[in-house]
């Protein structure tokens, strides 16, 4: 089979097109066919050394993707072949706090990730896909739109009625989007863009904020929601964002921190937490029971993720230098040729 | 001022018209002008004196109704004259569990209730009415929409994707089906009657068991649950359908039990809760604060209240006859005439 | 290596003792070197054949035990040879809810227990054993304690100053005595015997009822906590015990229903659960996540389970006519010749 | 009455003795004679000028005290002449979350505090104090004992087993040194101090760090919890004691941020939030149901607080001074005549 793989040096040039066996399934095993793999920050990160980590090579990147089961191991009971699963970004966080989660088992790194015709994972680490969406719809799930879920329904118990705020228009801020308005909730969006504010709201936001015309965003916040601030913010920016974001929030509110983009510099003083009473968290994706209860309502509700833009798996190049280029609106989609 | 009052001895004939003189707000009460009020079962029993405890007379009958502020006493802040508010029913319930409220203080028994011109509460039992509702919508809100609201939210903790029974088409019961569809869940009713499971659906419920078609419905629901059962039931029928709900409910899942309906023989084993492992818990209405995310949750996503039926405010007997005949879908009103 | 196994038939007459192969692990597998195991009534039934579900035979007995690792298949990475481990008694249920556990597998029926001298285990499913216990100590944890804690701590958020109910001197209600205890609660233990009543209080306990002498035991209940009733019950009893229970808790307080003793006859009306506004809720045991955060606390708190008496494992009959006849204070252990 | 004003102007130099009129309850107020204040670093802030917020003066500074019921007001029934009562530091935060709370209600800023003979509170924002302290011990509660255990307990659900870093020897650290242990925890404490390290080790705590030995203290936390971390951290520090913290905290931990201590300046990199994925938090004091269940707590295990000096109520100035000079090991106590 064919596999990209990623091997020692940096950049995007380093990635190659190499021959693998066909994986063998092990006991608690299966085997899948990747119909389709999509983007994060994170693999841009891998892929040009600046991730805060570093993996050994050669490594197979992508921590997303789906595919159809074509072989299964000894005891397994979870799925059969023929099903469409999705991997899970972290292959051992099956259910609870994240203390239950192993570094050593993501996908995309260190593990080998989804760029392969064929992946073998544990059957404790892949959820059934919902099945209205395509393929390339699918794959955009398993680390963004986890991440919002985590962030807005299991960690954030988000309930009708609540505002939040959501930072731009790459993945994790689109699903945020589209999970508070399946439950009843408002929602105000920033961009630079006034072009894609006016797509935020076309998908159901109530109020945009160019935050470049007003850098000063937090005022524009308290002024859509009488002076209180949103009860929730999925913080994706960096230190300037997340002082606005301190503001924007209502006392005893609730800001999780993403937290790939926008840079590493910068100060926040810990009274800023006290004064407002926030809850401040950091969302490291989530566990397979919050990927599975998430599948339930994005199959209940009918929702489909938004993509930006799709490319051949062989273009893996190209595709991260769009995502770089920070345009998208959506996730970006890697799909294989007889997906 | 005029008001209606219930005295000694049995039955709706017991309900006169009286004379009082408008009340005056002492330190921290408000005095508001009744525009509304709904009926409960729990005012039917009352005025029948087959409530479960009986209250001192002469007694104003109702806890639920929403006025106008027309005058306040000192050191109040929460509202101001103009302001269109509900009355809580526990009006000292302020936040918090239900150990926080006081027995003492239940609008509409032992506390006079909503069926006179003016009621004077504490500022701390009151909450703005959603502004997009008529008087006769805002009047539905105290016991029936909180006690939904509660259970599924602020105890039950629902998120989309979920799936919620209802049983039945009374108040509590349609409220549960509208905060569960708000809230992204699915939702399945039951009913005697056809018709009604047909309106139901109109409403949004996905499926609908007539109980008298079907008296075993627990396999109907685990039918149209894939052999799961529901995450939630919302109980208002008495044993017999609690044996149901207990064979109806996902292991792990949660009952919340109203409880008014449905007579009071019949047997539980607690070894059904044990073994299927469910979460089973009486629902008393709830707190302020639930009152107000409720509202907030009204207003942003401009729900409506399903009114059965409307009666002028002096046609008491009749109101409480109808709702007792159990034909009603949603709540009955009684209107005052400027109202 | 040998093993005791149950066949078809009744009692415990069925139990004998077999000559098996010592298992091999296969990926992601341990085997362990049985030191002790424990009993449970569940145990009893299963052996009596009066078991709610009956499991495929032979069975090698009881869910309970600790061993040392003496070998790892591939892919294990959470324990090695030489540690020292119990079971836990989901085998598949890590973490989270209940729904996350998987009914065919569990230890003692279906999956064979720990009666055998070297038993095969998913990594998944064992937890390192308290370093301050014996063997005959460690063995006691997989169900009575994890119960115990399960249902005050992981559900019920036990905190100091609450108040405790547990009932009879049997493993699930010494450990929860225990555990509340070592909480910062109070607790008032129930049972039939005044000797059993003053160990209990050598124990700790505040005050005892013994309700042979005081059948209306739930009145004693509410005088010991001015006339409040108590924050948290651990229900082992029936339906009469429960019906007590009821009367016993403080409104809007948690019944946890444990329930193999007691006997099946009986009636509960849902409305006492309504009146009182109680959370009642089954508890089956626990997950690892639960298992591990108690093994933390029995560490930090060097609590030493109470063992009542200890027989060797060929003794297995009579063992678990000891625990049946009921007049055990404590856990009843078997213990393998060289441990 | 004689009352303790400050006035306009800076520094405890404002400080003076007026005479007041012993002031009259209104409908659902109670005046008590003051037995007993204690003082919190704000307390020092707001008579320095160095508060972030100013209130109107005259103002009776201190928002912690513990007097007795002599009179009260029409419609009052939580309590009655004779009971101890200490007033709740936000005099309408009731219950719930911190939106409940009102920035105009709290108690010595901007509504006059406890430094006078007699003071009269709403009835809902007072509670009986613990029968077994001395009034200098039960004033100590409304401020650092309701952080601590809102801190560890309400928000943080506190284990047996869990771990928990106290930093200095102030009032909360102490308070929550003694919650922690109450409820089965181990403490490990920070101190420039080894003289105040080993008192902290006499009261329970199991660990004890020089701060200014070991600036990096957080490699000394890792130490002693294998590597993992504390599971929560009560952080009374500035900038640099908080990314101390971050590092000290196991994944998925808790810090709860009380932060009058320290200093404003620095800088807290909101990654470092995200890659521990800890859970940070801002705690203002608590609610009146914290209070209440703090208390029960504190009467169940007999705790008494820790006071390090006391003064009488007329030197106020001096009292502040103590408090300011950083010297103290618990609480600094004002006693009144007659008490």
């Amino acid at each position: 089979m064919k596999a990209i793989i990623l091997d020692d040096g940096t950049g995007l040039e380093r990635l190659r097109c190499v021959q693998r066996p066909i994986p063998e399934p092990a006991r608690q095993q299966v085997v899948i066919r990747v119909k389709a793999a999509s983007l994060n920050y994170r693999d841009v990160e891998i892929a040009r050394g600046s991730y805060h980590t570093s993996f050994p090579t050669p490594l197979v990147p992508l921590s997303d993707g789906v595919g159809e089961v074509v072989a299964i191991g000894s005891d397994v009971t979870r799925v059969k072949v023929g099903d469409r699963v999705c991997g899970t970004f972290w292959q051992r966080w099956v259910a609870g706090g994240f203390e239950m989660a192993q570094a050593a088992y993501q996908l995309g790194g260190p593990l080998d990730g989804m760029l392969r015709e064929y992946a073998c994972l544990d059957e404790q680490g892949v959820v059934p896909a919902p099945a209205h969406l395509s393929h390339a719809e699918a794959a955009t799930l398993p680390c963004a739109a986890v991440t919002a879920w985590h962030s807005l329904v299991t960690e954030g118990a988000l309930k009708p009625g609540d505002t939040v705020l959501v930072q731009g228009t790459g993945g994790v801020s689109l699903f945020a989007l589209q999970f508070a308005l399946a439950a009843g909730a408002r929602v105000i969006a920033t961009s630079s863009s006034d072009e894609k504010l006016a797509q935020a709201r076309t998908l159901g936001a109530f109020a945009g904020i160019n935050y470049r015309r007003s850098p000063n965003w937090a005022e524009a916040v308290l002024e859509l929601t009488g002076g209180q601030g949103v009860d929730q913010v999925v913080e994706v920016g960096g230190p300037q964002s997340f002082a606005q974001s301190l503001h924007a929030t209502r006392r005893g509110g609730q800001i999780s921190i993403i937290g790939y983009l926008g840079g590493t510099e910068g100060a926040i003083n810990p009274l800023d937490i006290f004064r407002r009473q926030l809850r401040v968290r950091g969302i490291p994706v989530g566990s397979r029971a919050s990927f599975e209860a998430m599948n339930r309502a994005i199959s209940a509700t009918r929702l489909t993720p938004v993509i930006a833009r799709r490319f051949d798996w062989m273009d893996i190049a190209e595709a991260l230098a769009f995502l770089e280029s920070g345009t998208h609106f959506g996730k970006v989609v890697l799909e294989f040729p007889d997906s």
